[in-house]
Parts: structure tokens; sequence; C-alpha cells
């Protein structure tokens, strides 16, 4: 029985392209599968149908736009995922869920194989066999950009010699990634690092330094998770999109980074992430309010060992998991409303309210209502500096 | 032999009745010192014409700016020191500064006691009696508002009983400290969090919001420490006081935060802190171009660590001493130009050069010069991916 | 109506002589509760007499065994904690499940005050303390050693001029406390750290250097937890007294050591607990077994964060519950046996096996069955390290 | 020009064959290096001839067991380096040092390669090529187990078709990696881990379950550094091999472990290692004696990483510099004497003495010296736990 290989496919021209250049060279199927996971572009429909005139035996499009909000944007916001301290792990999310699809199509179709466009420098290869090597270890991935030197000219050549139904005119100077937490945007003159963006990378935001009237919106969690804006309900995907929308409309989340990829090489990458930056703003001052301090200080160790973890490809992995569950205990009571300003490119927390608060009133005021017993401070003080102090007279003593 | 108590002199209506007041109740003599941290206002010299006015037998005025700089805001920024991933330690730096100070006082005019302004629930008492108990621990510490239950309207009445030259109408009804590092305002309608800071709150900064012509800067930093804008080379003190004033023009640096205070509460802040967050804004992205990525992940866990170590008071403390020697190791070559643009609020790098920079645009690039190796990819992914596979098929196995 | 005082009661002289004191200094009720943590010595009900004939308005006695080794202990367990990498907890880890029965009964029987013996240099204090807050901060705490300065000659005059059925001749020139966990020794002769520690002080374990026949024993684990031993099924509390005998026989578990008390100071601790030393040593390497490398890595530091936690009496806080729901996670696989020899004071691992390994001979072999591809290490190894090589060429260049 | 290959030479029969079979298969020169790292056996001067006699253009001894003390042992010991809290790294210490010489030979004889003897499956190929890359990133790097899958059976067949002077019938059924730190034994019946290790596999240690008189030693440190046992003062290669000799005559420093390779497998190790497992159970003493508590505590976390790194081949990385900065920071006090017992397979710490000690006894008594002010305590319990308080509160409310 011949091989048949389970294609991710975008839609595109390299891996339309590589529909009938596998099924030729290694005389298999293809089955072509498409995740719609907030990218917006062409109808779903229509790239399902390309996939099947370019030769693929079989087209799938799956809808994962409310499940990749719920199981893979969310707890990155609950870990306040920021990938050196900066980048919200954008295409790092969306890899895990188009591998699970892939898996479940192979399952499926009785695919023997999964193929992804990745190069060999980059991440993303990464992502997507680490995924399958635990979801599905017996697959085997074909790399046809990285594995047989497959490229953008001999892709167009390809494509012009079958005749396929692909426009190969088309051709941005920039490698773009993008889906519903934001959109990434690397190679072209930004290689030259000394260079600033400029304004026609972007489109999830406007200019922010155009003068505009700032917006204002109430965003409500529970537990670490946001429900609801300005008191409407919205689902994981609806939210998110209607605050790409309005923190988009404000300039909010771009970045330009040096970043350090996990094959050993830096990169420099320029980000839009509108809703992801405003989440995240909103939802570490909403810990700042509802989670105790040493929870909260050992939690910025967690977040950060998560950040790199799923930069890293290993998202289904027993770390990530054991990470997940410190979280989820942190989470029971990140539940409020979180008021914010959204202007000139700035997220900004003006207000914070929570039945789950550990703000004490009583306790922080300097007013006369004050509950805090300070004759406590001067015992709490010598002992906490009792270590240091034995120390420096034992310095000062051998010095 | 009378006591003789070195007091922390701020020229204000607290430490300024604090010395008939110590004076009479300890039967002691005062020395009062003053020193200038960058805090702007009244001139040295009528401060120190008022402390001894109040009965002091001793006034000692210390000019500290550089020192600050150098010595306190630097080391902060090769941290890239943000408390609680915000906060740039405003105060917490100018403690250890003014006890250092104080401990040079008590040696040179035989001082018997210490005394500070500090009240028992806010962190400035750790760092000044945590500072002493390491640099002079046979320094006894008086600390009025705390011990004796001190408080501004008793000070008022004792002022106006004695007759001292100080005007007691003056009131904000907030608590401020400030200094060149930044500007800390808490207490009044801020205590409710619910409410939005209102701009009369604000004095290095100007509104944001309001439309204005952006500002370019190229800040150079030789291993880790600003050392000229645009060009033109400033002393420590002077490059940081000329970028409030930039960045302070911009907007930029507006912080406000429910914040984790040592003694067990949570308190709400609100900073403003144009050239630190300016300037750790560049110092990160230098350091993503110049530093090594093993090297950068875990300098996370030590920046974390030593902002919370110098939050909690213990400048003097060998961890801090420790966690320096690391962080001086990691700077050794981050050192090259930095392009921002500082608008709006915000501060953003638009450009990174640098002789010691680490990115490789031939092994970035994914142009023809392209030197990466793509064909090592395959195995790296592999066996970087190993321990979860076989994890992956033990959990299928057993489960 | 009276205050009532819960007082936690050990049947000694320190807490019998505390019952008609403190019912005399605060002119309250004494509410006497003794828990049985398997310290061994004398019958609880002897004990609940003597608190009764010492004038205890109620005397519970809580047999809280199994509690203890599985809420307790096996908890513990998991995270193998030992604190500064040797001491596991003994002490530590009874106190909050003390502070439980106390927080019960001060509920049941209308407690206003708890009441311990603990003097104010200790932990102890902090861990009853602090558990009390976390359980029901209502109720005050009197400490009189610590607060009214009660020392043992001041008890022993008292409980003479009162005549209480108690011996007061009865001495050890150390401090002692025990449990099923451990046993622990400090002050006497043992304060001059240079001097070694003798055989008298030893309870739990026999002189390691005697010659005798080895033990071996097979201990069965389930997710963390030990379960049987030599294939026998035991309760938590059965098979932790049962290995502390066969351990304890061949002298395994002897500690002795300088140790960072939270309240700032240094202390000398001598301590046995064979049956820990002897689980601890055994889960460890089921874990080396199970569990895979990224997680256990990082395992290492949610162990020691949890043992520091606990030491420092934070067992009722929000972070230890976090850190137990990764731990928690991490077990699920860590089920199996391992063998291992006691004698000479050692406990020594000599097999383990797991139907949950990740250990795959067919991959570590060297023999000819391997299925280990050879050929992915060299590109794993030339990205592995790429970031190291491109800092070298940099650091070369520079230098 | 002929390539010129610098191989890392043993004298044993791999590399031995390796030197015709190089020349041969790449055309090549081959200059033959061995290191002394103290690993005894052969004289290396018959090291040198043997490689000659097999063809080598050069052959290099250099004799580096000092320097190994020195400059990998020692660093490793003030890290208290243990791999998985366990194994000492005996090997991963003496990869880099043969790499620094293999490096230094290639310059001094114009290599353009390097060859090394190690398969694909283990750690010790990413130390040499990782090292290379560091220290001179032209060469390349040849690994003809790995490359070329050259196994025993072909290097016997290939020294006998050639009539090399080496013998081939000795053969262990181990594979065994041995230097001044320690000795490690792998593969053959140990591959099954639940078979026990017997006695024939230790060269090192004496069987510790035989009977014998105990040996007592003092170790004097200074700066971390053991300088001196009882009292007299040794080089460090004679200080490492002379406790070798008294700690493995009493069967010191056996262990037996599961491990996880950086190649992403886990394998069974046998390791004897008696120095280093006594010297660092006595360092980590004397740092508990001299070392501040929140210093302590984070050094756990350098050491991990100290340890982690070395062991995956990164000692020549940014990161390694800077965890050694905060080492030495850490060792200044370190100084001072430890008494141990070495027996029966222990080697027990009996005493401590410093003059940087931080134990302080006129704190630490319950004696009447007692200078400890217990009335502190009360205000550093109450708001230690304040934190958990007010979290527990809140819990109780909102649940």
């Amino acid at each position: 029985m011949a091989d048949r290989v389970v294609l991710a496919y975008s839609g595109g021209l390299d891996t339309s392209v590589a529909i009938p250049y596998l099924a030729e060279k290694m005389g298999a199927e293809v089955i072509a599968v498409a995740v719609d996971v907030g990218q917006g572009g062409e109808d779903m429909e229509v790239i399902r149908k390309r996939a099947l005139d370019c030769g693929a035996v079989e087209a799938v499009v799956v809808d994962a736009r409310e499940e990749f909000a719920r199981d893979f944007c969310f707890p990155a916001l609950r870990a306040n995922a920021l990938y050196m301290d900066r980048y919200p792990l954008v295409s790092a999310l969306s890899r895990p869920l188009i591998v699970k699809h892939l898996a479940e199509a192979a399952r499926k179709y009785k695919g023997t194989h999964v193929a992804h466009g990745c190069t060999g420098k980059g991440n993303d290869q990464v992502r997507f066999e680490a995924g399958l090597a635990a979801l599905n270890p017996d697959l085997k991935v074909v790399a046809p950009a990285r594995d047989f030197a497959w490229t953008r000219d001999k892709a167009i050549a390809f494509a012009e010699e079958k005749g396929l139904p692909i426009d190969v005119t088309k051709k941005s100077p920039y490698s773009i990634d993008q889906n519903l937490w934001g959109r990434a945007v690397e190679t072209g003159f930004l290689e030259d690092i000394w260079n600033a963006p400029t304004e026609e990378l972007y489109a999830y935001t406007s200019d922010p330094s155009v003068p505009r009237e700032p917006d204002e919106v109430v965003i409500t969690f529970s537990e670490g998770v946001p429900v609801a804006l300005d008191g409407r309900e919205l689902s994981p995907y609806e939210l998110i999109a209607e605050l790409n929308r309005r923190a988009g409309a404000q300039g909010v989340g771009r970045l330009d980074m040096v970043e350090d990829r996990l094959v050993g090489i830096k990169s420099r990458e320029v980000y839009e992430a509108p809703a992801a930056i405003a989440l995240i703003t909103a939802h570490m001052e909403l810990e700042n309010v509802t989670v105790e301090r040493d929870l909260a200080r050992f939690k910025r160790t967690v977040d950060q060992r998560w950040g790199e973890l799923v930069y890293d490809g290993l998202w289904y992995s027993p770390l990530k998991r054991a990470l997940d569950a410190f979280i989820a205990e942190t989470q029971r009571h990140v539940s409020g409303d979180i008021r914010m300003v959204l202007h000139g490119g700035r997220a900004v927390v003006t207000g914070r309210r929570s039945e789950d608060s550990l703000y004490d009133y009583s306790l922080a005021t300097y007013d006369s209502g004050d509950a805090f017993d300070q004759s406590l401070a001067k015992g709490f003080v010598q002992l906490w500096s009792l270590p240091s102090k034995i120390a420096a007279a034992r310095d000062a003593r051998r010095s």
C-alpha cells in the first residue's frame, strides 16, 4: 500500500506545490490539513478546494478558533507568557494545536508520514516534530524545505511546469505568520538590526503616534481567564478578536526585538499582538491584587520556564503538564475587573476591583482607621536583618 | 557623656520637628544629615541652616548625586531591576546610600544612635535598619514615628509649641518620595484601588496623551552602563538627568500598581521614572543582541532575585555581592548603541548596533549568503525531543 | 465569660506546669490537647489524666499517627524534602498537624487563645503561629516561655510550690523532639560545634560501626508513595515504623549539621531519621528511572523551595498548595520497586524495576540490539553548542 | 598539504587503531595527544611510543594532573557539583581539560582536524565538540566510532590486518573511564537495572561492609579549597590522591544510579569517587558554618545549574563563567577545619571550626549567656506570617 502523507497545508504557494511534489517524489498519497487558528485571509473552503485541485486525495479544514483561544491562548495568558520578557509566543502556540489536528487526521486517514513546510533554521520545525513525537511517535516526518533543500524558486518552477492553479506572482519580501494571538514578521530589510520597522509592516495595529480618542475597557476575569469586556460576556475567540480590534485601533502591542532561537542563532523579529499584550498587562495587575507575595514571586520563575518550554517546542511534555498544575492552583482567586485605557500604543491599567482581593484598605491606609500594629515591625526588622548583620560583623572582623 | 543621635534629615516638617523632640525626649545631641540624591526641591544650604535653627548641634549636607547615579542606579540598570516586573526600585536605591552617609557621620561625629522618620508599615524602615545593621551594628536605631507613635498632628503641635522655623501649613494629601531615579506617590484617594490616577499626581512626566513631536535618542552603552546620549559623553548623573527631561517630556515612565510590601501587606503605588524605564528598555534590548542565550535565561532569575533583595532592604548583604559578581561578568560585552523613539508615553527601541553583537546576519538571513547548515537540524530536533517522546510512549502504554 | 486557652500539651514538665500557671496568670480555663505523632514514650491516657490532675478543664488526646504518616510525611517524601540538602524536616512536619488539632479543639471547646511552649529563638514558634494565623486568625497566641520569660527553673519552683503531680527530677541535658519521621537533639555539649556527637545521644539508631549482617528490603511505591515492604502491604504509619526499626537497627539516618534557623541564627543539630533517609533515597532513585529529564531538573527547584517553605513554618500557605499541585503531577508514574541494602549506616539502592520506567534497554545498550540512531548526534551536538561557539568567536574577536 | 588530525589518544585499542585508520581513510597525518589526568595505568612514555609505533607523526604526552586538580576538580568542589544530586562529574571534568590540550596541540602542530573516540550516544562527544567549538571553532571534528560506524570488532580486525603492536585480547565487559576525581563503569550486566553491582566492578574503593578500624581526618580549607590534611599542606593533586587512598580504603564514594544523558536517554552508571565525595561532604558543612542563609539558599540553585551545565558539555560557555564569578564571591570566607570520620563507606563530619564562622554560641545557646533578645520574635513571627494570614482569611471568605 502507498505511503500516505498528512500535510500541514496553508493554501499558499509552498504547501500547494508540495502536494504534487511529495506525491511524485515519494510515490505517496497526500492528505492536506488546513487549520483555522484565526489567521484570517482566504475562506477555508477555497483553501480546501485548492488542495484537491493540486492533487490531494483528501483535504480537511478545521475551524479551531475557539479551541485555539481556550486551550492555547488562555493558558499562555495565565502564565503571563512573554518569551524574553516580551514576545507572547504567537506561532509557538498555534503549532501544537496544528500538530494535534495533523495527528488526528493521520489516525483517521491512516497516514504514515506528516509533512510540514518549515525550514531547518527556525523554531517551528522543532514545534512540529517534538509535538508529533509526543502525540504519535510512529509517524515519520518529511520537511521538504529542509530535507530536500526545496526553495521558493524551485516551487515556482515546479508550479509552472505542472500548471498548478496557484498565483505565483504574489510575493512578500517578508516571512509572515499570523493567528488570533498575534502576527510575526521577519526577514527582508529587518535583517539589518539597525533599520527601524516601517509602517507597512503592520496589519493588526494602527500607527500609535496618530492622535485619536482613547478607548477605555473593563475586562472581567474569572480564575485567570477573561470572560467579559465592558460587562458583556464573550466566548474566548470572540473576546480576543474584539480586543484585537479595539487595542489594535490604538496601536497597542507592537514589538521589535532580537530573539534567541532554539536552534542557537539570534534573529530579528517584529510582532503585533494587541489583545495579547492588553490581556497580559491586565492579568498581571489582577494577580498583583489577588495572589499572595511568596506565591507571586515563585510564579515568576514558573512563568518564565513555561514560556521558554513552549517557545522551545515542548508543549506536549511532562514538565509542561506539571507547570500547568502549578499555575492552575495559582489562578483560583484571580477573578475580578481590570479597567484599562487603550491609547497611543499603550494599554494602561487604571483600576482594579475583586471580591478576591488581598489588598486590605484597613491595613494599607495611613488614615485613622489603620488596623496595622506598627509595634510588631521593630522585632520583624531586627530578625529579618540578623543574618546580614552577623555576616557583616564577621566580615569586619576578618578583613 | 550625652547620647548623640545622627538623624536622616530631609528638611521637611517631620524630621525638623524630630530634632528638638529627640533632644528633649532622649536628652541627646542631634546631628542632622541631609543627602542630595537628586530629589530636587530646596537648596541644600537652606536645609542645613534649618537643621541648625531647629537645634541640631551639627548639620551635614552631602552632594551624593553622582555617587547615587554611578553606584546605585547603574547597578540596578545592569540588573534590569524591576520589582514585580515593573517598579524600578526608586526609594529602595536611595536608602542604602543615605544609610552609608549616616554611618559615616556617626563615625565622624561619634554618634551613638541613628534616627529615621519611617513608619512601621513601610519598607524603608527595613532598608534603613538592615543597612545600618550591616554597616555599623553597634549603632542603636530610633524611629520616632514608629517607636513613639509620633504622628503628623503631634509634629505640628510640637512645632507650634516650640516656635520652630517651619511652615506647618503646607500639606500634600500624598506621601511622596523622589530622587534621580524616579518618584513615588502613595496614599490619599489612591488608597481606593479602583480610582484612576489624576494628572496632578505627576511631576517628572508630561501627559503622554497630549499630541507632540517624537524625540529620537541614541544611547551608547559600555559594559552595561550608558556613557553617551546622541554621541555626547555625559557623567552618570548628567545622563540620567538629561534623559529624565527628554523622556519625561514625552510622558515616558508612569506606573500604577498594587505592590507587595516586605512587611506583608499590599499597597497601591504610583511611580514616575522616565529615565529609568527608557534606560532599562534600551539595556534589555542590547542584552538581547550581545548576551548568549543560556546566560540570558539564567540572568533573568538573578535579576529577579536582585530586585527582590534590594526591595527587601538587603543591599548590604552577602547574597547581593554575589549576585553583583554574576552580573558584572554578564556585562563584559553589553556595549553598543541603542536608538530609541520617545513618544506618547512609550520608549521604543528602533535600532541596535554593537561591535560585540552575537547577531550574525550570515546565519540569520534567508538570503543566498546563508551560512547555516540546515542538514544539522534534523538530528538536533530528534534528540531534543527524545525525552518527551520516550515519556509519551510510556504514558500511552500505561494509561 | 472566662478566656479559654487551648494548650499544646506534651505531658512533660513545662507544659504540665503551664496549665495552672496560665489559669492563674490569665484567669483562664485551660484545655490540654496532646497529639500522638508517633513520638513514643508514655501512654496517651496517662498523659490525659495528668493534664486533668494539673487542673485542665478538658484534656484531649488525638491518635494522629496514620494522619501524620499519610498527610505530612508522605508529601515530604514526594518532595524529597531535605532542608539544606540534609534534614528531613522532622519537627517542621509535626507542627502543622498539631496546629490543625489545636484549631479544631478551639472550635469544639470555644477556645479564645492557643498556648504553646516554644521559645523565642527557635523555628517552632513560627510554625505554630503561622499555622494558626492561616487556620483560625481570630485565636490569640500565648507563648509563656517567650512572652513571660518562663524558664525551666521557674517551672520547677512553681511545680513544687503547687504540689503538682510531676517528677521534676528527670532532666536531660539536651533539648529533644521526636516523632514518627525522626528525632532531633540539640543544646548541651553539642553547642560547641567542634565536639563530636556521642553514642548516648541516639535512640532511634544503633551504632553503625558495629559489625552486623546486612538487611535487604524491597520497597514498593505507587505514585510516589511507599505501599509495601518486601511485598507486604502496610499502612503509612506501619510502613514507616517498620522501616524505622529495620533501618535504625543498621544505624541508617544519623545526621549532624549546622543549620540556618528562620529567626536568623545558625544552630547545631543532631538528627536520626532512619526510615525518612531510606525512603527518600529510594524515592529519588525511582524518580531517576521514571521522571523525564527536564521535569526532574525543574523539580529540584520546586523540592528545594518546598523544603524551605515548610521549614519556615508556611505549611498552610498558598505557595505550598501550588507546589503540591506541581509535585502531584510529577508523581503520576513514580511507581515500582526499589531494592535496598541497609547496612553500616548506609541505605544503598541496588536494583529498580518499574512498569513506568523511562529507562529503555534498547536505546541505552551498547549491544547489538541498539535502537539509537547515532547519525542524529552530529547535528544535535553542533546546534547544541552553537550559541557558545558564536559567543567564543565574538570574545576572541573583541579581546 | 595533507590534513593533520590531532587525536585524543588514550593508548588503548580503539584510539591506537584509529591512528593508521584515519591516516588511511583521510590521507592525513595523525598527531596523538595523551593527557594524564590521574587515570593511572600505563606509563605515559610507553603510551607515547605506542602512538609513534602505530604511525603517528607526532606523539605528545601532557602531565596535567595538578592542572586538573586545581582548575577543574576544585571549581567543581566549590560548586558542590553533584549532577542529579549524586554524581560528581568525573568524566565531565576531564573532557574540557583534554580539549584544551588538543586545541593547543592543533595550534602548535598546525592541525586541521581533531579526532576523538566517543560514540554518538554518550555525553562525551558533546563535551569534546562543544569545547572545541569554543576554543577553536575552525577545527573540524572527526569521530570515527560515530561518523564511520567504527566498532570494536572492526578495530580488532584492522589491528590484526595491519599487524599493529597492540594486545587485542584484553577485553573488559564494561566501559570504564577514570581520572583523579573518580571512576565510571557502565554497560555489561549493569544494563539490567535490577542487577546489583558486584564487588569486581570497583578499583578505587574497598568493600565498605568489611569490618575495619575507622580513619579520622581533619581537612583544612582556604576560600573553599582544601589545602591541608591533618595539618599537612599538600598540592591539589597530592591532596586528592591521598584522600582517594584513605577514603577509598574505607569504601567511601560508591554510587549506583540511573542518569539522564544529554542526548535524551537514561543510562545506568556505577561510580567510585572517594575523595570527591569526602571533600564535597566536608565543604558543604563548612559552607553551613560560614555562608549566610540567603546566600546559601540561592547558591543551591547556582550549584545545580553549574553541575547541569558542565555535565552538558558547556564548560567553556558564558554562563559557566558568570556562575563561577558568583561562586568565587561566595567562597571568600569558606575557610577553616572540618574533622571527618571515614568508615564503612561513610564520610561523616564530626567537627568544624573556623575563624570565619557565622555560628555564634552566644546567640545559639540556651545557657545563661544568651545574647538573643526573644522579645523581638513576636513581631517577627506575626509579620512573617501576615501574607498567609490575609490569604487564608480571603480563602475562608470566598469558599
